[in-house]
């Protein structure tokens, strides 16, 4: 049969709803939603070995927060989604401790740039701190790197932050990444938040070691976007809006290598970008947005 | 019914051929295959006022050139796709007289870019000729136009152009620009010339006024390449695939903002963009490639 | 005798003053300084023939603004110097009318950029109000050109104007420009506006065909920012500071092709760029910052 | 007194050359200059105590090929400046082995982006042979690290390299960055090698802890560029030049943040930056030039 490949808690859990002889209670797995800053919350919890099993990933908390309405840009639509990243974010994470921002992906592929552009919105304070302590006494250590991408580095993600965090010692890491989502809606009106770490690489292409507290043995934050979709998960999408069974979807070897993103979506993963990297200072540091179009721009 | 939309002539032809009534010769339009340094050509004529209405454009010649080989980067294929390029548009044009260079599209919008590429390796020389006479006796006057989009100037490119034309006076306007095509297969992979002038911005956005004799006062040659796809269809194609009639293929609002690309889209159209800025030097002044390269580094 | 290049008029005065011989009074010029938004703000006008042949620069009003101030990043740095620069613009410009907005310089060379990052920034409605005139009613109409440069377009930039004007027909122009400086302090640390038109390129290259009332038959108002000394200026000011004089500062040719920048100034370009372009849409529209902030990002 | 900064041996044996007392033989150090593939190429072996304390620099070997010659660009210019830093950094090396390249210094920085771009024309092929060893089988390994610079990232550029270092083992380094230059001829026009290792960051900015055989525990063989001089030593160079002693050289406040570049610093640092790249390439690979551009496009 064929399997929607998805990033997504939030979507993971519906493809179990919609399977049709699920009409039973999805045990192991919690799931609510509310209303926060003007977009949709929803929080998956995976509790234990049912809900790993039926949701087909590992137990931890899952945020997925949308944002399809901010791109009507109504009053305060940035800031509002600042804070709610910002928010959530804060909720998963120590109060204290120094910071490791991972910014997996390619940017040189529009939609692979998204954990880049959202690392050149984070406040780098490590080095500052390091060098002049009493003047950034109030800020909390934050460091960033970039792992580039298996092609141009010849080095897996995993091994390049596993080599990092050995030499900086970061209580906590926060990586930021494109996704895959099964749904064209959530391209690029999606956030996802997860303590349960990441599978670098998974939005565009394939599976590389994970990086998760079992690899890097501090808490791994992961924060994706999906960006893209790839042509089957359209094409089972497109052949339900007709009302027929998709069954299984063969894409034609031309059609493979197609992806499928909004017309915009330099435009869009950029806003996106600032978004993670202000939520990520809201969450870290004590700072107004203000104050940190101030210190950024 | 669904309307497949295609800049292509060749396509148009194929949509004509594939409607189940037309077991009749299009009369008209005269086509031939043939190949071409390693890569398939089509020539499509459309002769009079019959083939102009069954096509769906106007009279004249339309060069299709299949690049789908040149990915496989066998021996050459970037040398035999500058002189099949440029050897077709040779046929085209003048011998003498100085041209002009429209790059159309957006620079921001990768998909968009090929025209600004393109021109980013055509050599510029009308400066030079004007300042040296003697020393550039040996080329051909060539100035380049980059457009620009609406939204970033406020200016439909055929006023720009007009514009211009009336200041520099060229015997002759070559335009280049993204197109659409009906099929996934030929986006990146085909680059159509015709003798017939351009609709700017038909590849990704709205129709604009014609750029051709009429409105020029000049011959028009517009150097195409598909690079995207829309989501519509896309999704025709994929029906069609699963043996289905795509009929009114209908998409949900949340999917009509969507654009399809090849993954390496960047790549993909950095390339063709050289392989048209080279042809046209081929076409245009007696330089070989090795030449260019010097030239243009 | 050496003479510094400077198109600042500001400077040309500096100049006229310095020469020994001078300790009368310069006839035909009025200069008068302030203090604008907590920058320093120099007018200049040159009121007649007598004006003309001392600061070497045609009859009108110049109005230099000390932004040095701007790269302490004090309370309310960036809105004040945009309320600076679009209220002194303000002053210069009639209040109706459709304005076209020409970028001067070459995007792809840091300190030749201003113009382009400037017209990035301006809001550009001319297509919006044609399109919906009702919905756009609040908006004056803007355009935007992009001239390049002649190396990439083989066109001159005042024949691209003149060619754009005759077709868009504006009742007023505004140029943006990078500037010469005498002075290494000014260097991105000033903004010069004129209503006496401009001289395209002669920022960092050779002078090419004014645009000004005369030659496109609108009011050109130019606003400039030195950006680059060229390594002769900075030598003579060297001697000055060793209490030399500098008399015939002579560069080896080895030396003939440097310039002289500060070491951020990429960054520098981009903040001044969005500087003049929001002080552009402050003269025009009825904008708050905030709300160009919405509209533009 | 003034010290004149250099990153260049070259230079350091000059400037003691210079000095007006030494009329001595240099101790401890052996230079000698000869040609190669049409470009100037001076070899310094700074031997013993006595070397290292004349010339401030830890013995080994520092190649310096002058490629003022390459911007004339004539016959095979581009050829052969590749062969000549490849051949020389051939010597440099042990001939078999896995390789790390390291490139320091600031992308988004034009005169400290040469080790960037350098390392996008270096064919990285690690990850290939590890997938595919059979179909890789006549490759070397190769990886590369791009370190990104302290304020972007709070990471030193030794620590980064370090964790990778521990991670990957290599058993060779290959660093490139930016270099200062104490002569503006030299700038964009001077290649570096050498088998002593490199200290991150000296060619714009504070020196940092090293990266070298001693810290690293593999060889590690540094290839730099002059881009750059600061204004200080254009200073020194023209008080030489009109024939005064420049003593001691003191900058005003304000120009002390000023760099002097060649005006199409863009153009050059590309250009030089492609050079080094496909050096490194010639260097470890089995393969012409040729079969390098087809790899790389």
């Amino acid at each position: 049969m064929f399997t929607k490949r998805t990033d997504l808690a939030l979507e993971a859990q519906e493809l179990w709803q919609e399977s049709a002889e699920k009409t039973t209670k999805l045990e192991g797995v919690k799931a609510e939603k509310c209303r926060l800053e003007g977009y949709g919350l929803t929080r998956v919890e995976i509790l234990d070995d049912r809900g790993e099993a039926a949701l087909g990933k590992p137990r931890g908390t899952y945020l997925t927060l949308d944002l399809t309405g901010f791109w009507q840009r109504k009053d305060g639509f940035f800031d509002r989604a600042v804070r709610a990243v910002g928010g959530q974010l804060k909720q998963l994470i120590p109060e204290e401790g120094s910071v490791l921002v991972i910014a997996l992906g390619n940017a040189a592929m529009t939609p692979d740039a998204i954990g880049v552009l959202a690392a050149d919105s984070v406040l780098v304070t490590r080095h500052l701190i390091s060098a002049m302590p009493r003047h950034f006494s109030g800020f909390r250590p934050v460091a960033v790197q970039r792992t580039g991408v298996l092609g141009t580095t010849g080095i897996e993600s995993a091994e390049a932050v596993r080599g990092l965090v050995a030499q900086v010692q970061p209580t906590l890491v926060i990586a930021v990444d494109a996704l895959a989502s099964r749904r064209t809606e959530r391209v690029c009106a999606t956030v996802q938040l997860s303590d349960t770490g990441i599978v670098p690489g998974s939005g565009v292409g394939n599976h590389r070691a994970a990086l998760n507290r079992e690899t890097l043995g501090v808490p791994v934050i992961s924060i994706g976007v999906p960006t893209v979709v790839d042509a089957a998960t359209l094409a089972a999408d497109l052949l339900e809006d007709a009302g027929m069974t998709p069954g299984e979807t063969q894409l034609k070897q031309s059609r493979q290598n197609l992806m499928v993103t909004p017309r915009d979506i330099d435009a869009q993963v950029r806003d996106l970008g600032k978004v993670i990297g202000y939520g990520i200072n809201w969450a870290l540091q004590d700072l107004e947005i203000e104050e940190m179009n101030a210190l950024l721009s």
